[in-house]
């Protein structure tokens, strides 16, 4: 069995570690994350790495360095998932990363450079709506004020923390030191359509999108649908949908922009009454933050435009807004070449999904390499990747750990 | 306190005949419907009529001609409320009918012809989700398997009708002789705009309108909103909204068209997911049928060509399609030449809602005459009329039936 096929093997194996029986849930410190860091530990061993599981869960591989107080190149991704989840999303950048050290073991290979492999406790924040609390921990950036969360079975992010075997006293001291580090690495399946639709096996990620999350309500006034002529509605829906296709129009016309309505409420909802109210969701991402909120004015502008031709009411907040993240122009360049050797073309992109990649970049240099997979589907069972694109990017994670090693 | 002032106090006190404390409330064969039988009978009785309530609940008063065996002229409107009601919807039109009665009453007169004031037991349709109740029986379209649809409680109508005092069994005979009938004449609030816009306080009614509601449902493809470019998306909730805005724009432009999309449901329905699915109702309506129609062909073709643009799946299902319904040319000019004596201007307009005078024009000629409402506000509390604009309607309809005595 190649290497790639092993990959995938181990990334099947792990599916069934869950805790909802017949499908893959793995939520922050469960006994299926439990289960996970067990078999995940005993392949980091086998490759050749010493294992620990810090205060928050992460599980951390090390391999040496030719000197002991060699710096570190991490690489990784979280073991954690959505409910009913792919197979892919995280392990796949995890088991990657073991696969690179195997390589170097069975060669007998040691670098000037450490390598720790780091399988994240939580990425995905399903059990307490806070994603990247494993990431968080390693980068310092963990807020205390979330150990006082609760999951739905009213359990403390502390006491999780506890029952998982951690220490939620030691979470400042789980930090990496950023003196110390190299850079970080992390492979991941695009979760969207580009590469497929280019036909590429990878992809080098140039940012993680900053993100507008918006709500906005337009507002009418209900009336009869039958008694009241065209000329004398404010209907909010018809409001609504000139700024849905305002806010695609947009994104259309404005490279590297998505916008998105993704939940539409009109209420009172009566086929025979004309809307009144219409709640909706608008998310706006793009690499650039002055590109992404120039598009959020713009689209504020128009939304107030289309309102008062229509004699509606107009209401914008915002939900959230978070910047982007740069990837680190020196690593995606040898991550580049290393593609360029197995791959003819070669993408840049930004990932409009979120990773531990954006938390890692504020304590060390960062690199992402996007696998194709199919259909953009992921977040789903049927999320998949193909064992050829799997051996194209180890070959590739590969070809940049021993260029790194030149370099450093 | 004149005749105006004291129709608008008889409303006021009807709409304190409810079934649920604190707001108005009568549907069919409840208490409620029983007060108000009685009170009205009372008023009808105080007129100079006679007064039975039929097999069905309708409360009928009798003014007799010059001759017994005279024809009948018929008048009236409902005394169900939608839940929550306002005062005028069906109310104004008994109590203006009682109204004209009690002016001959006063005078002494008796016409070549009966007048029969009705108050239908139900028009609404709020128990038992069929409306018109009242007026197909007395035309002779009642359905008998209605009788056993249940109400929210599981009480059979043919039951509710019993407890009600009346007689499921006599429902066929309850049904009035076309050949004896002159023609029905309806005064109801507009609810609408259009009156109120042009400044009138009275307008004729041409024809209630057909109406096509329809089911629509747009297919495309959830994905990620952050991961999905916008060339790569099919998004079913912008192909929804390509469809709103074209129906709105076909109804402005075709005369007296209406189309309203009054519900909208998204799925999945999450911020950060490309709708995959939306679900739209369609509500045409026009007092020409080939006109209506010709408007649903369009917007179904338009549908199909939007959503094949979006490589979308699009579903079309007819809910309901019932055609228009044309009053009668001369009682309505008839009415006309009364409105002119006491009105500068007169507009002619089709009735966008459902009316009694629907059903009761299947066996006679018939007339409605709207009455300026506030805003249009209708099945809402704040539903509203004028007093000045109630003594225009009431003279008008005394001047219709003065006329309609010297022509008959």
């Amino acid at each position: 069995m190649n290497a790639a096929q092993k990959i995938m093997e181990r990334i099947n194996a792990l599916a069934k570690i869950t805790d909802e029986p017949g499908r893959t849930t793995r939520t922050f410190a469960s006994p299926a994350m439990r289960g996970v860091n067990e078999l995940v530990g005993f392949w980091m061993r086998e490759a050749g790495m010493t294992v620990r599981v810090d205060a928050i869960g992460n599980l951390i591989g090390h391999y040496d360095g030719e000197q002991p107080a060699a710096k570190i190149l991490l690489l990784g991704s979280h073991l954690d998932t959505v409910r009913n989840a792919g197979q892919f999303d995280g392990p796949l950048g995890v088991i990657l990363a073991i696969a690179c050290v195997e390589e170097l073991q069975k060669k007998g290979i040691r670098l000037p450079f450490a390598i720790e492999v780091i399988g994240f406790s939580d990425e995905e924040g399903v059990r307490y709506q806070t994603a990247y609390l494993g990431s968080k921990v390693l980068a310092g950036s963990f807020d205390e004020k979330d150990l006082e969360r609760e999951d739905a079975a009213g359990i403390s992010l502390r006491d999780a923390i506890l029952n998982f075997g951690g220490d939620p006293e030691k979470l400042k001291t789980a930090r990496l030191n950023p003196k110390q580090l190299l850079g970080y690495l992390e492979a991941h399946i695009e979760q969207g359509p580009v590469l497929e639709a280019k036909d590429h096996a990878v992809g080098i990620v140039t940012a993680i999108a900053g993100q507008s999350r918006c709500k906005i309500t337009f507002t009418g006034r209900a009336a009869h649908a039958g008694t009241t002529p065209m000329n004398l509605r404010q209907d909010a829906l018809c409001a609504a949908a000139g700024f849905i296709l305002a806010a695609e129009s947009l994104a259309r016309k404005t490279p590297g922009l998505v916008a998105t309505v993704g939940q539409i409420k009109a209420d009172p909802g009566a086929s025979n009454v004309i809307p009144e109210d219409v709640d909706l969701t608008l998310d706006v991402r793009h690499q650039d933050n002055s590109a992404r909120r120039k598009a959020v004015a713009a689209l504020q502008k128009i939304g107030r435009k289309i309102s008062a031709a229509r004699k509606n009411r107009f209401v914008w907040h915002f939900v959230q807004q978070t910047d982007s993240i740069q990837c680190s122009p020196r690593l995606s360049r040898l991550l580049t070449v290393a593609a360029k050797k197995h791959q003819r073309h070669i993408i840049t992109l930004p990932s409009g999904a979120g990773h531990d990649a954006a938390v890692m970049a504020q304590i060390t240099p960062t690199a992402m390499l996007f696998i194709r997979c199919k259909q953009g589907i992921s977040h789903h069972p049927e999320e998949s990747a193909k064992v050829g694109d799997v051996r194209t990017a180890l070959a590739v994670m590969s070809d940049f750990i021993r260029q790194l090693a030149q370099t450093s």
